[in-house]
This record gives structure tokens, sequence and C-alpha cells, in this order.
């Protein structure tokens, strides 16, 4: 069982800024390549899921690693909370629409683990419904992975209490970012203890593949992470150009 | 009326590479402030529509003038042949849902005029259903400009049957490229002439907007030219960022 206030938020010690700048220009780089092959092979997807609490850097991830790719091949899909016909279907249904075809990448910015998170911290499900939902999230998962060749990749974006509530107070503070502001921000802050026993069980239960946990308080560290790990999945895949198609 | 044979695909004379390519990097910077405010501001959406004959350049004039925003804030639809279910419907219902909602970028790689355009030069619609489509996609563009503040951008990419067969046998060539290669495309290719009279017929009954002819041959022109029409586009909204949201 994972203990998240044992593990680090910042770098570790052998991490350098200087040198990670340079190896995460080089892994965009490579990721640009590998995405152009993913796209055209046409032979399995990449679906990235982004957890992580308010201001845990999630918006920035997307655009420091994803925001250089060809934009044909890569889709983002942020989930906030569900409409009325959303809720009238199964928690997976709207989810399921958002899943990436072969040759693409998918990231969600949060995703279907906010219904074993959110709303197990607002007591809006029990225990006993949070293990179903588990289970079924385990099946959905691995009807990705086994039936359209889906490499999944989840990341939990790791702050600090402190360095969450210095990014919020920056948001009322900078004009160009007021608009990120949400009332409720500071009032999901506080209920961190609570958050990140339910975060502990999601990665107990949900681990086929297991979550990547970063350290986040430092932005060039989560992006060199995160970076890394997808240029890894994708150069494992050993894809190739298609030769020319005969019609 | 348009006439295409006589509009030029190469830069006129007045541009120069090294001085377009200065003037694009400014235009993607202030692009990339312009959508930032775009997706802040939420009061307007962008659709920019892609027209072009095989290998005019859209898949490149995607990458390079949105594929340095942010990925949260812009898509990317390509449109091809449609499929049974969607033939099952009217020729604008798998179009309508990938419109942008407000605070979006979205990019159509062609788009509802196919079915004005493809299906004429195939005779697959009569000139009677093909003035009916014209008024309906006029209906249908009315709607998202005075319903959700949606501004619609139509670029056709022009670019020469030399340029054009150029690009093309490239395709054979470059093992990066092959993937793209279709058989079919020399035999559309071939009709040129009949393709430009249909394309005449959207200018001159689609025009609301009017839709931009892009000198196409180089790709520098080609991705200043659209970047600036973009940029003015959005600049002319004059967007501010939110103030804190009361709640």
């Amino acid at each position: 069982m994972y203990q998240l206030n044992e593990i680090d938020t910042l770098p570790p010690e052998s991490a350098d800024k200087e040198t990670s700048k340079v190896a995460i220009k080089a892994l965009l780089q490579e990721l640009d390549e590998l995405q152009n092959l993913l796209y055209a092979s046409r032979k399995h997807a990449l679906l990235v899921v982004l957890q992580g609490m308010d201001a845990s850097g999630k918006d920035g991830l997307i655009r420091d690693v994803f925001g250089n790719l060809n934009p044909q091949g890569v889709r983002v899909q942020p989930f906030k909370a569900p409409t009325e016909e959303e809720l009238a279907h199964d928690f997976l249904w709207r989810i399921h629409r958002h899943v990436p075809e072969r040759g693409m990448i998918q990231v969600f910015n949060r995703s279907h683990y906010e219904d074993v998170l959110v709303t197990r911290v607002h007591g809006m499900i029990d225990d006993a419904t949070a293990g179903k939902r588990f289970a079924a999230i385990n099946d959905f998962e691995r009807l990705l992975q086994e039936h359209s060749q889906t490499v999944i990749l989840k990341f939990y974006l790791h702050v600090s209490a402190e360095e969450q509530s210095k990014r919020l107070k920056e948001r009322i503070q900078d004009p160009r970012k007021m608009w990120k502001y949400n009332a409720n921000d500071e009032k999901e802050a506080s209920l961190r203890t609570q958050y990140m026993r339910m975060y502990e069980e999601v990665f107990a239960n949900c681990a086929q593949p297991s979550w990547h946990i970063v350290p986040a308080d430092k932005n060039w560290y989560k992006e060199y992470y995160v970076a890394r790990a997808v240029v890894e999945a994708l150069r494992a895949l050993d894809m190739k150009y298609p030769l020319i198609k005969q019609s």
C-alpha cells in the first residue's frame, strides 16, 4: 500500500535542473517522431490519464509535454462534474466515448478516477460501491488494452500542501490566471488528508498498469518524468512505417 | 465568380521568404496569447475549415500553424468518406457533433464542403441537390455564427497541378510518407478541371464568410497567409481575461 505522505514531492537528489532541461528537449524531439510513427502505423493507441489535486500542474504538463506534437494526432479531454445526461448512464459511459482510436494519443485531464475520488471524499458513494467501481475500472482498462492495443499510462501529480497553497494564491494575483480560480478550490485543498487516502486506495486497487506517482513540486522535474515515461512506452512498441497500400 | 485557373498558386511578388519566416514567428507567438485569451474568456469559438486537393498541404499547415498552441484548447477533426451510420443522417449531422464550444479552436481537415465537391465530381448528387445543400450549409454556418459566437474561417489551399503531382510522387519515394499514399490520389488529381469548377461554385454560393484562396505552392507563404488571417480574426474580437469568479 502506498503512503503518499512518505513519498517525496520534490525531485530526487540525483536530478539536476539544467541536465533535465537538456534531456527534456531530446525526449520531446523523440516523442514527435514516435507520435508520427504511431499515427502512420495505426496499430496502437496511447491513453494518458492525468490525476492530481487542483494546481498540481496538469494543464501546464499537457501544454509542455503534448503541446509540440502534431495536433492532428493528439486529443485532450478534460472531465468536469458530470452532466445530468452523463449521470443517467453508468460512470464509464462518458469516458468510453473519448478513448483513443488506433494511431491516436488521448490525454485525459482528470478521468473516470474522479468517480472513486471526489465522490468518496464527499460521501456520495459508499465503500461497497467504490469496490465495485474499482472492478469496473479494471475491466474497462483491460478491454482497451486487449481489444484496441491501447497503452495506458496513469500519472498522479504529487504536490505538497505548501506548494499547492502557494499556487492557488498566485491565481488570485495574476490577471492572466484569475479565470482559473474557483472559490471551491481552497475547500477541496483542506480535504487533502481524505483525498490522499482515497488516492492510495486507487493506486492499490487499480494497478494494471500501475500508477506513476510524479514528484510535481518542480515543473521541470514533472515534465522530465512524464516525457521520459511516455517516450519509453512508445519506444517499447517497436513500430514501423507502413509500406505503400495496394488498393 | 472566381476563376481558379486565373488565381496564382505562387506567392505574390511582394512576398519574401525570409521576411515571411520572421513574421510567422511573431504571428504564432501572438496566436498563442490570443488562444489563451479565447480559452479563458469563453465568449467566442473559432472554426477553421481547410479544403484543398490531395497533397495541397493541409496536414502540414495544421502542424505548423496550430501545432504550437495549447492542445487543450485546439481540436482537429479530419473528415473522410462517411460511414453507413453517417450516410443514414443528413449530411451535416456528423459535422455538427464536432463544432467548437465557446473557448475552443476547432480545425476541420476537409469538411461538409466535401458533400458538394467529391460528390458532384463523381456524379453522386445532381445540381438541384447541390443547390439545396449550399442553402443548408449557409443556414448551418449562420447558426454557428449567430448562436454560439463562432468565428468561421474558410481556407482553400490552392496548388498548381505540377506542384501537386510532384508532391504525390514524393510520397511514393519517402519511407516516412508512403503511408499517406493512396492509389486513388492520382485518379482524383486527373479530375482537377472538374474539381476546380465545383470549388468555384462553392466559393460563389457559400460566401458568408467568404473564402480565403491561399496560394499554396510554397509552404512558407501558405503558413504566413493562414497565420496572419487567424491572428487578425482573433484580434478583432477584443477579448479580455475574466476577473475572479464569485461563487
